[in-house]
């Protein structure tokens, strides 16, 4: 089974977390063709955290898990802390694959989100 | 003349402030229609911070700024920290026009982009 999970940075106020646990539920509706399971966990302060949220993949019998960093610049979050915690796992369960997607603000697509909302508003 | 101002976290990884620096210049050939200027700031953690972006924008002339928060989740910065600095300034500067626009993970489009990153991987 093939799952996808959303790794946001994490944030104090809980509804800002809600709001990247309701993405993810979304998100799962548009690419339910290829992953059966969706779900989110945080890379510091909120729970789940990443530890938590791979292991609930792997608990629901994810066989591969594709990590997808919401982020939006390649700052020492995305280099270092994310790969970091996902190894950890990763390093602990050999026969689940794992792979890290390209982060949300690296793809070209951006350009034109943010151009929509300047133009737009 | 109408400015954008792309505000972005910041980082202590120099070619991750960078790389916002380079996709604001990218973003102002598509926006040339509406803005004249497109510059780019940090909340924290690198420079022109926002007093300093916003200052750099009134000084070459600009007479209304839109702000676009390169943040994907209203947390704090999107709610708080952002929108205060950013009032100091006009506080200053009253005859300067000034709007925040809608972070980018705010708009439907995230959704798709996000979507493109895990079906095409």
């Amino acid at each position: 089974m093939h799952a996808l999970l959303v790794i946001a940075h994490g944030s104090r106020r809980a509804s800002s977390n809600e709001e990247v646990m309701q993405l993810a539920q979304r998100l799962a509706g548009q690419v339910s063709s290829k992953y059966q399971l969706v779900e989110a966990g945080f890379l510091e302060m909120a729970e789940p955290d990443i530890a938590q949220s791979m292991q609930a993949c792997i608990a629901a019998g994810a066989t591969s898990i594709d990590v997808l960093p919401y982020f939006l610049a390649a700052g020492k979050h995305v280099v270092t802390d994310v790969p970091e915690d996902v190894e950890k796992v990763t390093a602990a369960h050999p026969s689940v694959a794992v792979k890290i997607l390209p982060y949300v603000g690296s793809v070209p697509s951006m350009l034109d989100l943010m151009a929509g909302i300047c133009l737009q508003d």
